[in-house]
Parts: C-alpha cells; sequence; structure tokens
C-alpha cells in the first residue's frame, strides 16, 4: 500500500522567504534558528502567541504571509536585535516582528520578482494574544515553514494565488 | 483650559467601509447593528477572540483592514448568516468572518475608488485565540469603527497611508 502523496512544494515560491528570514537573524540577532521541513498547512495549526500579517497582492500574485512566533521565539529573537533582555512581551517585540514582516516580505517580492510574480507593498497587521491559530482564505495551498531557536518555535506561512 | 484635539478623522475614508459592513449585516444576516462613534486607536485595544486581516496595497494607496469579533458577536452573525445556531467557534465561523472580510474590503475598494484611491484584491488571513489584539504598523491614523449586536461588540480597524 502507498501513502497518499502529498502535492509538491513549489521550492522557487518558499526560498525567498526562507533565505530572507535566516539572513535577517544572522544579520541583525546574530541567530541561526534550525529549520524545519516545509509542509503544507492541513488545519488551524501551527499555534502562536504573537503573529505578523502582510498582504501579497499584485497583477498576478494575490496572497498573503504570516511570521507565527510563540512567546519565547520572540523574546529571544527581540533580546538578539534589540541588545536588551526581553522576559515578557512589550511593544518593541511587537515592533520587531513588524519590522520582520516587512523585511521578510520586501525580500521575498524582490527575489519573486526575478520569476514573474510581482506585488505591491503592503503594512503589517500584528496580532498579539496566547495561543492563537491563522487561517489564509485561499483557493492555493498555504506553506509553513518550521523554525526552531532554543527560546521556541516560530513559522512563515505563505499563502499563495498565482495565474501564471 | 482646553482638551488637546484629537486629529479629524476622514469621513470619505471610513464611509465605505462602514456602510458596506451595514449592507452585508443587513442583506445576508438580517442584523442592524448598533454603531458606536468612531475613534483613532491609540493602543492595542479593542479586544478580539476572531479577527479577519487584508492588506490595502495599491498605487497610492498602502494599508490594512482588520475585522475584530468577540466571540458572541460572531456567534451571532454566523447563526444568522448561515441558518445554524452557533453555540461555539467552528470552521464555518472562521470562513464567514473571511467572507466578510473580503466582501466589506471589497466594497470598500469600490467605493475609495471613487475618490481615486486604487488598490488590488488580496486575500483575507483569520486570525482565532481568545483574548487577542490588534496593531497596524503604519505611520498614518488608525481609525476603529465600534459596532454592537446584542450578543457583543465588534470593530472594523482601517490604517491608511496614501499618497494623494
Amino acid at each position: 500500500m502507498t501513502q497518499p502523496s502529498q502535492p509538491a512544494i513549489r521550492t522557487e515560491l518558499i526560498r525567498p522567504f526562507l533565505e530572507t528570514m535566516l539572513n535577517v537573524l544572522k544579520t541583525m540577532a546574530n541567530l541561526e534558528p534550525k529549520i524545519g521541513k516545509p509542509f503544507l498547512k492541513d488545519g488551524l495549526e501551527p499555534i502562536g502567541d504573537v503573529t505578523g500579517v502582510i498582504g501579497l497582492a499584485g497583477e498576478n500574485v494575490c496572497g498573503s504571509m504570516a511570521l507565527v512566533f510563540t512567546e519565547g521565539a520572540l523574546l529571544e529573537v527581540s533580546s538578539h536585535m534589540l541588545g536588551e533582555t526581553y522576559t515578557e512581551l512589550t511593544p518593541d517585540c511587537l515592533d520587531c516582528i513588524g519590522e520582520m514582516t516587512n523585511m521578510i516580505s520586501g525580500g521575498a517580492r524582490a527575489g519573486l520578482s526575478n520569476i514573474g510574480l510581482k506585488f505591491d507593498m503592503a503594512i503589517p497587521t500584528m496580532i498579539q494574544g496566547h495561543a492563537h491559530m491563522v487561517e489564509h482564505k485561499t483557493r492555493g495551498p498555504v506553506i509553513c515553514i518550521p523554525f526552531e531557536l532554543p527560546g521556541g518555535k516560530f513559522y512563515i506561512e505563505v499563502a499563495f494565488q498565482t495565474s501564471n
């Protein structure tokens, strides 16, 4: 018996998000997270405590990206990025995830324009609340890339409908 | 002594959101919520349990909209809209807020194009989690329109940066 095969994840779509995340964390926070295996979301999980959401809307792309952080992971990133020790979430931490959302969508925007996908810049929306879940209203797949730091887990979720 | 005056809220920017919300609730759910006084957000409140977020990105607009619902308000709207009695949040309720986010941003998009503001359609992202708060990363004002139903409160938050 064979398992039903999962649809292939188009790596050229997720590479710009993944590479920008690693680059941002390395250069701005001197952090190198473990990267988990990307998977297609099939439900509401993963669960996060702080999330940055941004729309990816353009002539031939319609989608959204979310950075879903557990509190521990965001405290670690904020502490390293801002040079202070954060033990609880503050407006600085929310700003930090907003900046990351901007930088990662901006980096992905540049990378995806190389394969002909163009979208306008939007502004991030940040959500703070213990143990929330995110769903993207798309007819296309939702790709989730898991990461892990000593402080906790975090995820990039990308939902895409493309017309080419 | 005079109070520091709050900056004026540009009614032509919020009217399309407000009118579409009232129209959607009336025609699809036969509900007429009380409308509170719109205010400029100055912090993280209001608090919601289910939120729909969508980007508003285009040639001369850069922003985001969030529909922030308390659980009670969304259960009431979902029950009326879908013709079943919901006593707890289900995927149907999440879909319901996603649809409303689409319809209200779509209606606002049509209304705002009349005053020269054009943006592309994005897809909504829905967040479910008890007592979360939303922040919009914008240099512009964030307008919040409060509504109330017997089941609870809900809000439209609109963040806008326009270049004209």
